[in-house]
């Protein structure tokens, strides 16, 4: 076994605590990372706190992983020691399944393996990247290009990656219309992402508070929500919207605004049902979707995809000692725009 | 002007009654057709009675229509007399935005004009199929062809093509696995059209009263809604549902049932909204969408495709005074599987 040092909750009311975590030994086709940055995701919340279910104790979260590869086992063939490398929101998947052999493991029809709270392949329950180190099979591992540092990687495995496969997905490209709802963690990544892949880019906000931000993040417009006449003058204008609100919306008002075969995708997910008018639907070949992360070549292909057009996340670099603040910032929308923990704080246990 | 003999209501509790309508006179590009048979589509019941909204009185519905071209104006240049047509739910459309330009008139951007119960552009109110005759623009009209007879013709203008038009655009085609919810007049279409393509089909209806009709017409198997255990059985098997029930139901089961990347389409619209709950959506990348009967290009590809291979309806033939008769059997689900009124038993006012 592997100890590595990690910051745990114990509880759903948290706080967090330093302490120890085993690894499980390298298996042949095992890397160990020796994690540099994790970032913080509001699904982390969510999770620790048993909103999405319930989960054992202590609970190590962080899926958002980037840093160095320490080890590798004896069959190991994409990865060296030394390799700048990232880890997503998943470490395991059946790999037999029609989605894993398309290479869509986020879809595995068994199940992907979360990289935390979720008992893997082993029979343990997975701990995740607020901790010094992990053990992550190679196939799960995607490697950083150069030209991102590692602070700004950690973001792109859950926040970058969710908001890139559904815009790759929905045929983002240029001529296209795209509105983004909600400008944070995923909708400032959103943006980013559809801009450089040349799409005319829409932000739609509660407020104009975000304004300035958003078009610099590469906006050509920026609405507010709160004013109805938003929706009446972008009525029918989008091909696709990418929704990353959690909470409940008015969804027939943002149906309303897409064009016809105009789909609105959900990344986040409210935990209540949102009320469909068919009506919304029909008149236009309207479609109401949703889409989960994205596959590990997918992952690698946005990586490469960010690092050719200098796509990085805007973070704030936190200590290890910060986070209970960070999450309650989080859950007050009071960051632009991703929290990410310098693991060398972590201490000692 | 032209005289028709035809059935109107005169209020929203009906009852029908003989009365006679003006038809315009044939601009250059028009069509007279004497009508010979009228499908009822529940569509006439919802939109007579106010359902969708308030409508003028006196009210002729039906936009299931199968006739004679009798008389054609100075220009036209598609028909000649004498030959077999039909009529849709649309009799205009502006022609010139782009689902016009693509040949999807159903969804043009100005909005097109229904077959009764709309505006047209000559200002007048449009008035439907229950009648002797109709004028419409030679480009909603479609051919029959030879081997389809005008009585089974009829409902295909509008069961047939509400179901064609989604099986076609979400690639229903041999290896694909579709569900149809609900066996009435749209659904066994769905289930002749899906049949015909090539797809596995499945029948979810709420009994298995319908269950032999079902096989016979081309459904591999049929399953009953109201057993619970039929959720678990089916989970993830569909790559297409087409919901044809436009009552509420629990859209999160059905949607359930879809594979990754599946859709289940609406082509029936109830009221109320229906509650999604975005995790139906997410972890397969399911979509929610709806359907509105199809292009008039679409519409003639739809008879060809029943003309070749012969599919029809299974009809009821009534006369003109078993309307309100049938009605009340429609809102019952007591029809197997559409009625059609003769026209030649309209009689004369």
């Amino acid at each position: 076994m592997i100890n590595a040092n990690a910051r745990a909750v114990f509880g759903p009311e948290g706080p967090f605590e330093l302490t120890t975590i085993e690894r499980r030994d390298l298996m042949p086709h095992d890397v160990l990372i020796e994690i540099k940055y994790a970032g913080i995701c509001h699904s982390d919340i969510h999770t620790a706190r048993g909103d999405w279910g319930p989960v054992q104790y202590p609970l190590v979260p962080g899926h958002e992983i980037a840093g160095i590869v320490s080890q590798v086992g004896s069959e190991v063939v994409k990865y060296n020691v030394g390799d700048r490398v990232g880890v997503g929101c998943m470490v395991e998947s059946c790999g037999e399944c029609e989605s894993c052999r398309r290479g869509e493991e986020q879809y595995c029809l068994h199940g992907h393996t979360g990289t935390y709270a979720a008992i893997d392949r082993y029979g343990q329950y997975t701990q995740g990247g607020y901790s010094t180190h992990i053990v992550v099979t190679e196939d799960f591992v995607v490697r950083i290009p150069d030209g991102i540092d590692l602070d700004v990687a950690a973001p792109l495995l859950c926040a970058g990656i969710t908001t890139y496969s559904p815009l790759r997905h929905w045929g983002a490209a240029p001529g296209r219309k795209i509105a983004v709802v909600g400008l944070g963690g995923l909708g400032h990544m959103a943006v980013k992402l559809a801009h450089a892949m040349g799409t005319e880019v829409t932000v739609l906000s509660q407020t104009l508070k975000k304004k300035e931000d958003g078009l610099k993040l590469g906006a050509d417009y920026y609405y507010a929500t709160s004013d109805p006449e938003t929706f009446n003058k972008l009525a029918g204008m989008f091909d696709l919207i990418v929704n990353t609100v959690s909470a409940k919306i008015d969804l027939n008002a943002y149906l309303s605004l897409l064009a016809v075969d105009g789909t609105l995708v959900n990344v986040g997910a409210p935990p209540e049902a949102l009320p469909v008018q068919v009506f919304s639907l029909i008149p236009h070949r309207r479609s109401f979707a949703g889409s989960a992360i994205g596959g590990i070549q997918e992952t690698q292909e946005m990586l490469d995809f960010c690092a050719e057009h200098q796509i990085t996340p805007e973070i704030e670099v936190i200590s290890a000692d910060q986070i209970d603040e960070a999450w309650e910032r989080v859950l007050a929308s009071n960051v632009r725009y991703r929290f990410v923990i310098d693991i060398s704080t972590m201490g000692n246990k």
